[in-house]
């Protein structure tokens, strides 16, 4: 079975549109089918490139994937909700309305902004964008059918399957130590997951 | 927190004594401070390394470690049990009493030997071996103080939590798929897991 992989090239891994272009290179020749590129900077000081930056890098890396003749999946991050951008809930929609546009033209197939979840600004920034909205599930917060029909067009789980799947491992792992003992009913057959990782079809 | 990690090699990714040790000097170079080295080949029809084969590279894999100034833990492991070696249960025992004690000659710190739990059998492993016996827990299986006490000095999880893992967010993706909703009450916390992997002490 063969699934498409998108990549979280996260920031590009570099300073320079080229470096970008050389991170998306690296990622489509080993068989991704999509990335994810953010504006985030990890500076706590200064948290969001300045947009015409990132439009520069998005523009790279749609060239890089033409280049190599890959219809890559270009998915935009933006973090102006995750970084709390502005001062205001309007200032910070205004700026996500504008990046995203940006994006979308730079040519990314869509824009995903982490950290909103409320149905009603969903809706607005849907409309304001004018191109499909990403976003990520909050364990809590509103499900997937919910912010679907407020016009997401995707939905990601973002580190909430891997955090689950480590404190199952984590705890699991106590209960060793203590009983001797795993208990892993849910567990996948070992064959299973070796046929994903083998060269040959399992 | 620093925890020392123990990185499997496999055969060690290499077909001579110095390949062996190429990568026994990356995988300390990176930080290892024990490392598995099997002689198992993947191939059905001839599943183990001659024994002086072995020999050899685990020497070259303690030579490297040694030169690196590394007090490395070199865990051998012989899939005498897994690959189902021999006629009889004697000609098994037999085998790898011979190799084993070859290894441990070779520098090795002990001997892993997956695939066997019988406690009997272990005991008797252990008194003929003269030296440290590691083996795999196998869930349904004696539990690790059984195991323990029958003379194992290490007993290790083998893939079973890695693959409750994966079993885990298996469940959880397709109750996402289904529900749009994640119940992870077990997952560990971003921040702690993002700390473990920060340059700076989290």
């Amino acid at each position: 079975m063969t699934v498409p992989v998108t990549a979280d090239l996260e920031g590009g891994y570099a300073d320079t549109p080229q470096g970008v272009a050389d991170t998306v290179r690296a990622a489509l020749s080993l068989g991704a089918a999509g990335l994810n590129l953010e504006d985030a900077t990890g500076q706590p000081d200064r948290p969001l490139l300045p947009a015409d930056g990132q439009v520069d890098r998005l523009r790279a890396a749609r060239a890089a994937a033409d280049a190599l003749g890959v219809p890559a999946y270009l998915n935009a991050r933006t973090d102006t909700y995750l970084s709390g951008y502005g001062d205001t809930d309007a200032d910070r929609l205004d700026e996500t309305v504008r990046r995203g546009r940006a994006y979308l033209q730079a040519g990314a197939d869509s824009v995903f902004v982490p950290g909103l979840t409320d149905p009603p600004t969903l809706r607005t920034l849907r409309d304001r964008l004018g191109g499909p909205l990403a976003v990520m599930y909050a364990p809590g917060g509103p499900d997937a059918h919910i912010l679907l029909r407020a016009g997401a067009s995707r939905v990601s789980t973002g580190p909430s399957l891997f955090l689950a799947a480590l404190g199952h491992a984590a705890t699991l792992s106590a209960q060793f130590r203590e009983r001797g003992t795993l208990d892993t009913p849910g567990a996948l057959p070992f064959g299973t997951v070796q046929g994903w990782f083998s060269r040959s079809p399992a």
